[in-house]
């Protein structure tokens, strides 16, 4: 399937005035927080200060700022991160750039993060569903595929892909239950130093083997 | 605190009937899938077979039952997970078992940790709340103090102890969005991969220094 056919007309672009934007980013936050069945359009129009006739100028519904968001960033952060793997670096340090900057996507837009994590699995609409699924998979392939090219080029070891895969980004999709923003270390600084203890293990340097299954 | 005193009388003990039983596992996994809101008392009976006043016979409220399964599965998660970490061995084998007990706890009480997790930053009651948070801060005090150790026996190399102890525990919390039962990989192995992961690292043995941070 043609990627830029991956996404429905109705959220796929579109010019976003600087009002859009405000209301996307107010709602995200409501979501994030009440759900999308905890929140209305009235809740939405009192919190970005305007009336809700201006709301529905600008958004047919509150499903329609709901696809934005959720689909929106689910793509949206595929295409941050994938613009930002330095090319001719090698795969060990491409999969180190992929987790920084999905660590500076979440710091950038956390509300939208966490309203779409959210949603994740109980989206109303089977089909835009399928679509974010297109891009989830979009983004775990490529993490996947980063960790098989330096298992190739002998800069990690041979091992499970797919779990590898999902250990980094178990890491990274758990942030927002517990990182707060503009406290402690900056999300990409926890993705790096996330990198380093998986890429070069926890165990110190002089030790042997890793302890192995109990007996019994 | 003493420990004995860090539950409330009306969750702590007592004894659970085979019916209670079934009706909790039975409102876990309607808690888990519909939410606390989105499930009655209605749902829940139906759910057991069993009519509405046998319901209530056994349990006063939704809530009461609710905070069966969220607190009562955060502390026994602790309890469990304690109860097997193996005495004399050293702290890296324990850090290891903290990670195997975990998966066979997810294993064995899906729907349970499925709704205490989905449940653990939205509790309508704060007390409990706290109450859980007392228990969940045990449980990554654990594991830690067991990381901390193995720092202190030369095993694990200095670092970050909270970052390293959330990595651990973002592996294992993240579980539930992908790990399907009777498929594939059982849990308490995906645990013991993951902690070979984080423990050993993915990088080749005859790799140098981690890919420093890229220029500018």
């Amino acid at each position: 399937m043609p990627e830029d056919q991956a996404l429905p007309p109705e959220v796929e672009g579109g010019e976003a005035t600087e009002r859009m934007l405000q209301i996307l980013s107010t709602s995200a936050r409501l979501f994030a927080t009440a759900g999308y069945e905890g929140t209305s359009m009235r809740d939405i129009a009192q919190a970005c200060g305007i009336s809700k006739s201006l709301l529905y100028h600008h958004f047919a519904d509150k499903d329609e700022i709901f696809a934005r968001i959720t689909l929106g960033s689910t793509r949206e952060l595929v295409q941050f991160v994938e613009a930002r793997l330095p090319e001719g670096a090698t795969a060990s340090a491409r999969l180190r750039a992929f987790m920084v900057a999905t660590g500076e996507y979440f710091q950038r837009y956390r509300w939208a993060w966490i309203a779409s994590t959210t949603a994740f699995w109980n989206d109303p609409q089977q089909r835009r569903h399928a679509e974010r699924m297109l891009w989830r998979d979009r983004y775990e392939g490529l993490v996947r595929s980063l960790i098989q090219q330096a298992i190739e080029a002998g800069e990690i070891r041979p091992l499970d892909v797919p779990l590898a895969g999902r250990l980094v980004l178990s890491a990274l999709n758990w942030m927002h239950r517990w990182h707060k923003p503009d406290q402690g270390m900056p999300a990409p600084e926890v993705a790096a130093e996330y990198f380093d203890m998986i890429f070069s293990g926890l165990r110190a340097s002089d030790q042997g083997l890793p302890p192995g299954r109990p007996e019994g």
